[in-house]
């Protein structure tokens, strides 16, 4: 075949530190997860805080935001940074060697104070009373479902967006079907937005740790789904 | 004309049998159906079970689940599988001559796989109670239409679904329209989202016999609309 | 610059009667109008039939249907036919010698008799009392607005579906943007989604003259806002 | 690297002035914004005089009719005057030296123009009571948001669609990755979508001035918010 799988990443690159692109990618991961946590959450506490479901643009209008923001977010950085957002894809990556140790880190902590300032932003326009009434939009297993089927609906949402993400930038494709790259931040968008209209109704869908881990009371669980599927989900893409 | 019709695939084939790009292929079937059966079902079986419409995502996002599924799915696997997911595209690219006959069945057994274990996870999820209470999102043709309408309303929606398939991969557009094959997916997937518009309320729309089939009761039918029109389809495609 | 004008098409070419190309496109057009007028038509009257808006697919699922038909017909019979399912695209591409007469009024016959028996379908599923309780899905101005209101909503709409197919289809652009053909067909099915967003309120939205004049007693009307607005806006993208 | 940055625009180019691509550029930014105004402001205004919001396309109907315009005008206007629509982008794009003082101030006025003319066909159509019973669909700081916040909010929303205009549209982009051109129009007007999503219940989101200035009453915030934003955006764009 004529495509040549890049190399794995060293664990520690000291050159890249010294390099303008570098932090400029990083730049690029707070703005986006920043701009990210700021529509999603303040469209999902509207829907939420709306005394009608009908007025509000409500469980599909949450979906799209979701899977609208990705889409145009990995469309704006993925030439700068790779376009990840989330932490998950991130350490995903990491696990394939595709980052350096360093990057990887940095890239999580501008992707956590990205979060961080999109969940004060959205506290501050709608006042700490509407914020504390939703529990700042954190996800929670509903009634109904048990711990196990949070658990494994955010295993298999993850597995999706991972699976779509390998399949939409892997270098066999690109080499062997010219179509793919192309549209490829489309139906990484569409995959988040499945995700989102199958689980909401069960965790609220927490596929992005960066956006579970600072609304607080749900870390142990954030962590569990969140870093626990990539590494699965990356066992089986490699097999694929 | 500068394009060449690519010779028809032998009935057995016995090199694919060693060669383990046939295997990743069907697990790829195999993958794609059961991501496209847990989505799905989790939405359809959400939004029957929410006490007010308005507050899940509706039947809109009962298309989207689908429509979208088949987008990012046929995306995702085009380069491995063909992206079929569905049996009844299976058999109708076995009719064209496209796939042998060991490759046909052996995708038919992984997409019935797939979407049995898909179901098992949904039903799992959800619990037997509410499961079954929604007849585990079967087909049923509705009250007020009758069981010929049902039947017309699937086999105009197959042939949609594969006359738009048939579009988007014919050798003779990629030849003389380079535009065709790089959003292919795309149309696919709308295809699908408009055919769950219009017969939702008919019969809940089945045109993937592998959900049908394994969702129990609707066997019968499931065999004879999802067998049926791409036969039919087929004949009129090829026709045009 | 280097793109070339093509050619006034003449109004009568004999040759192409015999051409087995002319037939196969007028099959098509016939196909796609069928196809078109099924899913709309069944969607529009299923939401007028539905007790509560809410479990229905609502004004905005109509839209959608409405628009994403136009995107997938348009994506499949593009390279076949040209694509135009709708007799006011026809007429206004006949205007701007793009199409020569014979082939204007095959497929404007065509096009009628696909929607002809799209309506008919869709009364057999529905049922006669269903189908007439609704008016078939005629247009009608809506209380509330003048007939004035009505005729401008359609010509305007019109214009921006003519617009946007002159936009995505010109040569001009194609030399200078390589961009625009690849996408063309998404956006023409937006301006539909769009145009119905805003008008279904007003009129029901009647832009497509083979939807109106088989559906009865609007035929008036409908050859107005129909057949009128194709040539104004010819003026109007040629001034351009 | 191996493109290059087009030199800045002179302030004022008389030669401009005679060549007929400049009015031209200017007539389709005045067709481009009628349209929009028209399109959005019939959704928005029937959407609140829809009695019940369940039979109306609701507030996630009034997203797609922003976000979807956006999409095809940015794609049909593109390729003769760049596509701006919204004065604010016009602006943006002068302050950071890509258009002539002449161009910006032709573009503003033919916007406003098409914007005024939008809206008096809409009041038209609608009737001056249900017209002026909805403010003309002005946007005000809803009950229970500070000014603040609402600034805060046409802010950030406005951050939104110029990062992604300029990430769709910048030089360095277009040499190291030829994806980005071809989808461009679709992610900008998926910003204007979700801009629209989560900041209707806000302001109603007035992040384009052509649609405030003319509709009364909110000049003063309109410019605001409108002009502030591109300038800080331009900074904070420039840097990244």
């Amino acid at each position: 075949k004529d495509y040549q799988e890049p190399p794995a990443a060293p664990l520690f690159e000291v050159a890249e530190l010294f390099c303008w692109s570098f932090y400029r990618a990083a730049i690029a991961e707070f703005i986006a997860t920043f701009l990210f946590l700021y529509i999603t959450l303040l469209t999902a506490i509207q829907v939420s805080n709306s005394p009608s479901k009908c007025s509000s643009v409500g469980a599909l209008g949450i979906s799209w935001a979701f899977g609208g923001m990705i889409f145009v977010l990995v469309y704006c950085t993925a030439g700068i940074s790779g376009g990840h957002i989330n932490p998950a894809v991130t350490f995903g990556l990491f696990v394939g060697r595709k980052l350096s140790l360093t990057r990887t880190l940095f890239y999580m902590v501008m992707q956590c104070l990205g979060a961080i300032c999109g969940a004060i932003v959205v506290k501050g326009f709608e006042g700490n009373s509407v914020f504390e009434l939703h529990s700042g939009g954190a996800n929670v297993v509903s009634d109904g479902y048990t711990q196990l089927a949070g658990l494994g609906a955010e295993i298999i949402g993850t597995f999706l967006l991972v699976y779509t993400v390998f399949s939409a930038t892997d270098a066999k494709f690109s080499a062997c079907d010219s179509r793919v790259p192309i549209l490829a931040p489309l139906p990484i968008g569409f995959a988040v937005f499945l995700v989102h209209l199958a689980t909401i109704p069960i965790t609220g869908t927490g596929i992005n740790p960066a956006r579970m881990d600072i609304l607080g009371g749900t870390i142990g669980r954030g962590s569990v789904s969140g870093l626990l599927p990539p590494s699965c989900d990356k066992g089986i893409s490699i097999q694929v």
